[in-house]
């Protein structure tokens, strides 16, 4: 095939979308157009429907404020966020695509330590089209990088690996911390780069942030619902926590991966911690009751689809959590809600499993 | 105090000894000699003993070879591997100090990114000195680290951590691969300098190379028994893998921690494929029924000390694993044995245990 054009053709073109929310312009944009501008981008407005975002030229976009959300999911609306990046979700749920990558406005282009800049996404989606290994730990990490491979001593059974759900990269500069440690250490940034990429161990629970996340959308899409934040709830910026214990049961249950590690981005601004700490405050410390919660989670045999898994949860979550606070009966309520706001968009969602597992099966 | 010495007392130099097996002159420490000189070495000198091992000038050690061990163990002896690097643990036996490190005699010292000898035994030190973090996942990897700390959303019950039994270094150049993966990949090399220090979560199990491996013999030691491998036995090449999954259950129910990464040594010289593939044969199909006899071993509450421990996970080898081959019926006894003759040489271990309770209850 003759090369027609100077761009190369890039990963996953037509089968990946960038979901962002936002509540500014998209100047950020211009930095990751080398590596952005040829995906489709779903862009989630939050705040203010009036309010006009401007996106920088030649991007492909579609853009949804309150207004749209409200009229495509009529009642059911009442499951998405607002006021609040938790709102991202509904973006996943309105992808066509079998991959998403969701990257916060406050993001930039990192530089690995030869100084090149970091092409996140496609890190991303090598870690989500390489198997995972959850069920025994690999000290030299991902055995699958190019000069890696199985060490002495793991199991031949298990280096076939398990299909990857979900790749969490990192951030350099401004760490992801709580507000109480961004007002302890007001002046601590993430300057080390370490070039691993590696599977949570099975069993293991880890706090996933929504900053830099990729996921395979038939694998685990309807796992990935970001909570009730911000606007009218008691509690912020633990949507993306509440994502990463449900995604975590569930994909152990199903024997699917979940990776961090690489790749790195610029994390430009630290937000104001004594907001945080207001957001913050009720998960700092619910969140010693919930984790308890999520580690002794178990779902059952009939639980074999991502959806069975996720309605499964919410009635565990009702009946156990409930007795903490009565949010989160809300929260239980508002996880039925969303899923089947993602099964009636998702119309042909049946059709797609099914195409999915044949997928998983001709993989192995 | 004034300094009297241009050379800078080193850590823990009166808690820590280097123990090294070896079947040659011990030529690899004069590149060790700025790290390892005022420390005290424990060789083990593996087959013929009527061979003698040189010792550069200027190194303060004991050696023992086949002839000290049969006399100081007596009948006991038979739980020492003979023609094997497993011969090692009668180190860790015979040591009277806090801390193991531990290193084979193709190993030399690696350099950093920035081109500078890189301390592993400082390295390793630093990693037991600090608690370890089994029972949540940090995505910024050690948090104890200078420029690192806890993300949001990490527990603060669970930011205090728990002591650190092992410390799992790893290897440049020539990785620690099996035979089949050195027949297949005989030009790979290791070059991928991994700068993170991490805790290996509860529930999960790892392939512990015994190359570069520190511990705290006080919390850990009576279970790091290197097995019965080498001459009259059917196997070779396992005895790191076997003391690994051993401390690993054991350090899981006691909740003590291990950690895996930093530092790297430089592996100097690849083993002959050949050969290894001869020694490990049985381990490789072996392994796939001990590994989930270990992911599925759970102790009682009454093993409160790594020797009840001990002698409770060897009789499950001897009930499960005995029905794989009458070798585990062996290996079972050589565990009774080996933690027999442990505390007849630390025969003031019972106080030894009090004092570090005492320790441990103090760091918290």
């Amino acid at each position: 095939m003759a090369a027609t054009s100077s761009k190369p053709v890039p990963l996953l073109k037509d089968e990946l979308d960038i979901v962002i929310p936002t509540i500014r312009n998209l100047d950020f944009l211009e930095m990751w157009r080398p590596f952005f501008e040829q995906y489709h981008l779903i862009i989630v407005q939050d705040g203010d429907p009036t309010k006009v975002i401007k996106v920088p030229e030649g991007f492909d976009y579609e853009l949804y404020n309150r207004n749209d959300i409200n009229r495509i999911l009529g009642p059911k609306a009442s499951c998405i966020s607002f006021k609040d990046s938790a709102c991202r979700c509904f973006g996943y749920m309105v992808s066509k695509k079998k991959y998403i990558y969701t990257i916060d406005d406050d993001c930039f282009v990192a530089k690995d330590p030869t100084g090149h800049d970091i092409n996140a996404l496609e890190q991303h989606i090598k870690n989500l089209l390489s198997p995972s290994t959850p069920f025994f730990f690999n000290t030299l990490y991902d055995p699958y990088r190019d000069g890696a491979d199985f060490v002495r001593g793991y199991p031949f059974s298990l280096r076939e690996g398990v299909p990857t759900a979900v790749s969490h990269g990192l951030w350099l500069n401004i760490p992801d911390y709580d507000a109480p440690t961004q007002l302890v250490k007001p002046h601590e940034r993430n300057t080390r780069f370490v070039d691993a990429v590696l599977t949570i161990p099975k069993g293991s629970l880890f706090p996933m942030c929504g900053m830099n996340l990729a996921f395979n959308r038939e694998l685990i899409g309807p796992a990935m619902y970001f909570g009730l934040m911000g606007d009218g709830q008691p509690i912020g910026r633990y949507d993306d926590m509440w994502a990463g214990w449900c995604i975590k049961v569930i994909c152990d249950h199903l024997g699917l991966g979940v990776k961090t590690g690489l790749p790195y981005i610029w994390h430009s601004k630290a937000s104001n911690p004594f907001v945080n700490l207001k957001k913050e405050y009720k998960g700092i410390f619910w969140q010693e009751e919930i984790i308890p919660f999520f580690q002794a989670a178990t779902l059952s045999k009939d639980a074999t689809s991502v959806q069975k898994c996720y309605i499964e949860l919410s009635k565990q979550v009702k009946e156990k959590l409930g007795v903490v606070d009565p949010y989160f009966v809300k929260l239980a309520d508002a996880m039925v809600t969303w899923i089947e706001a993602w099964d009636e968009i998702n119309n042909s969602a049946e059709e797609k499993t099914t195409e999915n597992k044949t997928a998983v099966a001709a993989a192995k």
